[in-house]
């Protein structure tokens, strides 16, 4: 019925059962595509959705085009992208409910399945700064992905001054967490500058053979674990459905107990608020070299000192504009958990998430005593979690995987204290250089979900040298987000002086 | 609460009403926010739209920027359409429904409204032809617009190779219908190049004192009457509450009664299918000179020349994908009525629309023969018209109002033959040249809605000395939809040799 668009081809679902012949008519076609069921978790990401707080992760990634591209390289790039023979499952499946399904969300494949809705060729005003860059991400961002078709868009977009290219991809939580859209999109990369003909993120391809185990190469190993093992070692399984409900219990006792080693009282911020819509995005890197070195001199992690430039940062952007509370901020961090600690990570190689409290000392005007601090309530926070019991332990990974399914159950607009200020994450990426079809990879900025009650998220991620941060609020709840990025460049600066590095 | 974002101004509705103090919380204020029914005609196109069939007209606008704009000059109209201190109502509410309002859809304020998601600054990727800009206005024209925002979004378009400025427009046809979306858009707009300051069509203006009737001067008066008038003297309001029921039966006799002056049967084409959420749009305007004088010399309208460029066109289109079916196509040509023809006319001027079923003659090959038998079947159909009782002017007017609200009525994918191929209309603009804030207005083309069974629309508006033509079309239904321009042009060559006009 439907003709190629173009003279494309058209794509066929793969789940998709269909009658002989000629074709059956609408309705029974309808009866006989092939529905499957969706995850509580997943079910629950998309039940919490609405306007203002749409449920989808975001990935911008910087490309720099290879030498000898032609004028055409920027188009090219996005017929390869959207010219795809068949689609992965996964991009492929869109919520449906009607009378048929009982009223329960299922997955069905999309049977009108449209390439050039999904990928598009985008363009930036000039004068095609980065600040041009973010308000189309921010835009992009802030738009709810419709479910009549499958939850995921990814703009190609041309128009940097420096003549990058920029990879903007967004995916619906139901389908994958941040990080695992992260990995997805790092999964089709090569540390080859001179293979050709890699397939599109999307793509249904056979799985590649593994040439070592993941555990065995941290950096590299990450690219090379299929998507289904990485959705269920982060806990985005149906195991997953009871947690909620042991999660407020562990979480209310917390936010009653004020002695617990895993949460504090957080004071109000302006973080704590209900929030709109709208989105700003801002993301910067910095040589991983220069957070090495404060931590190596003063006997810290990278982590801590990641730490220490948000602390620093949100304390400044808070002093100016008079918002800064007496009593410190207090980050939920996610962390990595090793397999003897987390029962349910998988037997891929166990990425299971934990979640810690971390008081960042906002309260204090030294660079350096801040450091020290947040150093010693982080190490505070992992012996806590390393002495909680699974359930606790699955019940705080919950914090980390679905915090918008906990605020409306804690009512978090209505508590007096928030149980956390912000979340922080940290999560390792690949160490070398990688590339997609001759294109290198010099840059990749998470954008992540913002929620009523946690108006700011601070993803940062490493890749070739590089540590990554990428802050994602909401616009009118976080004003100037933008200015973070300066704050976090004078806070590295005030650290290296601290730690005697300068 | 919300802070204005980039310390813009926050928008307050016009019809809300708040309690005194600090404001009530969430709930008391939803239920004190003044809610306003929505008339059955705009339910109807609320409630027909679904992913295949977004109903939303669209509207494309091609500025040349002033002598000695700057480099900024894009983006700072870009700030002055977003940064508008108060909205008309019009572009503030969405629909809404909920227990509350006893399940049924109303118009609600929007209390979170955001210029920056509904008015957007993008540029066109490299190199920035016309391909470029109609690939861009059929991707936003594919996209719907979300219930739980305010129904309109408006692109400001920066990247023509030839410096130009472009503005797409869309808004639902709840609110407007594609000519009155098209002159509240011109209604900003001055024919006085040295004018600044002027307002964006969605601002809250004071009403500017008329110079003179509508009527007096058909080009220009267009422009000056207030959208309120538009909207009613288009039908669109809740007098035409009872036109689905009377438009039904008049069709279907119309259907069933071969020997009807005012219907056809008309031939099965590809373009009388089931269609897709995808869209195609091409756009091009040609001298209404060149129009004229063949109409001239062939002792015809510029209406009929109009109607046999489209008719040779799509004969040319069709063949070339050997798809020309043997009997001629027929088109659906709403066309305007005078106030004594119409009951239904408003005081403001007269703008009732009827509709009349004109063969096309696809089936002859000389252009000169095609153009003699449509300007026939005009005439025929014109007086068959004027006949007609006002029960079924109002009946064939709801054609051009509501034919998505009637496709589904008349199971119009299951009926053998369709009681018409494709919609055709041809609206006058302004006659003279436009200003918006000194920039000039050298084009404007309509993007109309394609429904099931009718894959294609072209809508005709003249302007400034143009006949601009603007196709719409499912782009999976109608492949290479593009193609269509390149045959009107050849068409008015063939016709200007036919007429000894060449």
């Amino acid at each position: 019925m439907a003709r190629g668009g173009r003279g494309r081809r058209t794509f066929s679902p793969v789940a998709l059962v269909t009658l002989g012949g000629g074709g059956p008519p609408a309705s029974a076609r309808e009866r006989l595509t092939v529905v499957s069921p969706i995850d509580p978790t997943s079910t629950g990401f998309l039940l919490a959705e609405n306007r203002n707080m749409p449920m989808h992760v975001g990935g911008l990634q910087l490309f720099e085009k290879p030498d000898g591209a032609g004028d055409d390289y920027i188009r090219e790039m996005y017929e390869a992208m959207s010219d795809v023979d068949e689609l992965a499952p996964l991009f492929l499946k869109h919520p449906y409910r009607s009378v048929r399904t009982g009223g329960q969300l299922v997955w069905k494949p999309d049977l009108q399945f449209d390439a050039h809705h999904h990928v598009r060729h985008s363009a930036l005003p000039a004068p095609g700064r980065y600040r041009e860059l973010f308000d189309l991400c921010s835009r992009l961002h802030s738009t709810r992905l419709a479910w009549e078709r499958p939850l995921w868009e990814s703009h190609i977009i041309e128009g940097l001054a420096d003549g990058r290219v920029a990879l903007y991809t967004k995916t619906h939580h139901a389908l994958v967490d941040g990080i695992s859209a992260m990995r997805l999109l790092q999964s089709v990369l090569s540390t080859d500058p001179d293979r050709r003909g890699m397939p599109a993120p999307w793509a249904a391809t056979p799985s590649k053979p593994r040439s070592s185990p993941p555990a065995a190469d941290p950096g590299h190993g990450l690219t090379d674990i299929p998507i289904s093992a990485l959705r269920s070692a982060l806990g985005l399984t149906a195991e997953a459905a009871g947690l909620p409900g042991a999660l407020v219990r562990t979480l209310s006792q917390g936010v009653r107990n004020e002695t617990s080693a895993v949460s504090f009282h957080a004071p109000r911020t302006i973080f704590n608020q209900s929030i709109t819509g709208a989105r700003r995005f801002a993301a910067e890197d910095w040589p991983t070299e220069r957070l090495r070195a404060i931590g190596k001199a003063t006997g810290t992690t990278i982590n801590d000192v990641v730490m220490a430039m948000c602390s620093g940062a949100i304390r400044a952007y808070l002093i100016e504009l008079d918002a800064l509370p007496a009593a410190p901020l207090v980050a939920m961090v996610p962390v990595g958990l090793n397999a003897k600690q987390s029962q349910h990570a998988s037997a891929d190689g166990g990425n299971a998430v934990g979640a810690v409290m971390v008081q960042l000392a906002t309260d204090r005007s030294d660079p350096g005593e801040r450091l020290r601090a947040i150093h010693d309530s982080m190490a505070a926070g992992k012996e806590a979690l390393s002495s909680m019991t699974p359930v606790q332990i699955m019940a705080m990974s919950a914090l980390g995987q679905a915090p918008m399914i906990l605020a409306p159950l804690l009512r978090m607009q209505g508590i007096v204290r928030p149980p956390y200020n912000l979340i922080i994450s940290n999560v390792p990426g690949p160490r070398t250089t990688h590339y997609w079809n001759g294109a290198r990879l010099v840059g990749t900025y998470p954008l992540s979900i913002p929620i009523n009650g946690m108006a700011l998220n601070i993803t940062c991620t490493s890749y070739d040298g590089q540590m990554a941060f990428g802050l994602t609020g909401c616009r009118r709840t976080v004003p100037h987000l933008q200015r973070l990025l300066g704050h976090l460049e004078n806070e590295v600066v005030a650290l290296e002086r601290a730690a005697g590095v300068a």
